[in-house]
């Protein structure tokens, strides 16, 4: 069974265990789409890692169907965890859409005879979502070695994730104030709330399947894996601004919501002050005048030069960094950061 | 140390990583009141009863100081796992108030400088005090034996009070429709969304240190954990119809806000067409007026009453069941309901 295949048999594991726990038919279907719409249908280059990792990890040996089975539970796990932060961080957010489709949130809910939006249940769906991680881990995992292992890496990464929530979301200065758009803010922001759970947590989970229990050689994934990820997040505020929307799947929102972009990072490192002070007038305001002018700035700047230029040094970086290893093999990483490099999606 | 001293020690504990974590000094102060105010403050009962079930399992031997400890400590994973719940609780009820003060996600956010809220952040930040438990547990529990079924039945009670929470939520139908107010209903929402942390959770806790791994001992304490936390429960909506409000520490509120209390079930079953009808009529609104004609029609039918023979039958029904146990102490259980028989706060 091929990654995407395993999903609909995770899903049936979490569900049949609901009759048995006394739940109506109705609450059983409500846990079945909220995990159909919430899991399904990402890009799941996380969750693939950790079998393509493990691949990698045992250097040519052919692995099991079960271990593949298993790698790709963990996968699974991984993309379940992103739902889990998802769901909640829409609500945060006040999104509107993910995913071409309205967020859960304001999706409609199920059990109501009023059309009535499904709301701040979600905040408790999000916790349900979590849940399951450990139902499925438990379900395949309890004898195995490492099974306090993976418990252990899930928590500290979903603690990792929140404390970058954190940041994030106290992080958000008034509209026109850009004390806080600084390089080093970011940069914190960006390892825990996206680097440590996108690039760390799938490949670790690899690592403890293929046995590895030195530390260093965890400590060697994260020195890689956590820069990586902030090289990724980076991309994906480029692309926020410059990647076509019919590729990227959405249309960017960044310069109307006032993010701590690495764009608006940058073009105060680089702009002069007529330039910033011009940024200041218009960031942050939900009109296409006032994005425009923006975008004009970040132009003037030329943002995408500088992009291109970092994005060549911090590759190079990484490259280094990649054949310095000989704990593990270097192929895991080189394969990782080939996927993304000069990505457009 | 007891109970209340060591709660400082914990806290502390989780906060000392955060530097090291990269955390700036006011995200430190955030999470510190966050753990402050949510965690501390309540009446303990959960968390105390990890080290006194444990004192009964050991029958006579003395605790060691380290025992005693680590009882103390997985009673204050209980309290914790309880702040998670409460933070996001009163979110999802738009509850005002909770021990006194506003609650937490109507307390002013302290990194804002125009006074607005910590509104949804809260959210984020239940996650956070979840993370906690586990933190604290690996800090405390990693080389027991236990470890892993520690973490199976904080995850597991975890799940268990999410689905309860998500029956409750979706069993909230509109005003003036009681065709959900059964008992069968009531039953499997308190069962879910309060006995399996309030009453098994801290016992099962105190099993496991205990050493005990049999698994007829566990369900044999759940068999009986469960109905005294229904009977917890049913007194909690008694009191909040008929507790004194100074001792209880809180005004009422479960008719004003159309709850699926244990009084409305039992009304529903004993009244007359014509009382039912007039609690259709005047149940679920916010005025004094209508609040006071329910509880004229309470008092028609005598739900005191009704509860007084309740409590009695279900009393006897439990100290019956707890008789039969052999394969542990019965003070275990005894000691428990004779903290909560005919209490009135
Ligand atoms: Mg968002
Ligand atoms: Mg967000
Ligand atoms: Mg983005
Ligand atoms: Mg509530
Ligand atoms: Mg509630
Ligand atoms: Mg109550």
């Amino acid at each position: 069974a091929n990654f995407v295949e395993i999903f609909p048999i995770l899903k049936a594991e979490i569900l049949k265990d609901l009759p048995l726990m006394d739940m109506p038919k109705d609450k059983i279907e409500w846990i079945d789409k909220l995990i159909e719409i919430n899991v399904a249908g990402g890009k799941m280059n996380r969750g693939l890692t950790v079998l393509h990792s493990l691949q990698l990890l045992v250097e040519g040996r052919t692995l099991t169907r079960s271990e593949i089975f298993k790698a790709n539970v963990l996968g699974w796990c991984v993309e379940w965890l992103q739902a889990f932060f998802l769901v909640a961080d829409d609500i945060m957010d006040q999104s509107i859409t993910r995913r071409g489709q309205p967020c859960w949130y304001r999706q409609t809910n199920p059990s109501s005879s009023n059309n009535s939006l499904i709301g701040n249940i979600a905040i408790n769906d999000s916790f349900i979502l979590e849940s399951c991680i450990y139902t499925l881990i438990k379900k395949y995992f309890r004898n195995e070695p490492y099974y306090a292992d993976v418990l252990d890496i899930f928590h500290e990464t979903a603690y990792q994730t929140e404390l970058g929530q954190l940041l994030d979301l106290t992080t958000q200065p008034n509209r026109g104030d850009f004390s806080m758009f600084t390089l080093d803010t970011y940069r914190r922001i960006v390892k825990y709330k996206t680097a440590y759970y996108s690039f760390y947590l799938p490949v670790a989970l690899s690592m403890l399947m293929a046995g590895i229990v030195s530390k260093p050689s965890f400590d060697t994934a994260r020195d890689i894996l956590l820069p990586m990820g902030e090289y990724f997040q980076i991309q994906d505020d480029f692309l926020d601004c410059y990647g076509e929307p019919s590729v990227i799947g959405k249309i960017g929102r960044d310069i109307e919501e006032n993010k701590c972009s690495w764009l608006i990072c940058q073009a105060i490192l680089n702009g002069t002050p007529a330039q910033i002070a011009l940024l200041k007038k218009h960031y942050g305001l939900d009109s296409k005048v006032d994005v425009e002018i923006v975008k004009r700035i970040y132009n003037e700047i030329d943002i995408q030069k500088i992009f291109r230029q970092y994005e060549d040094q911090s590759y190079g970086q990484l490259v280094e960094k990649i054949k310095l290893v000989k704990i593990m093999p270097q192929e895991v990483f080189l394969k990782l950061l080939s996927r993304i490099y000069k990505r457009e999606v």
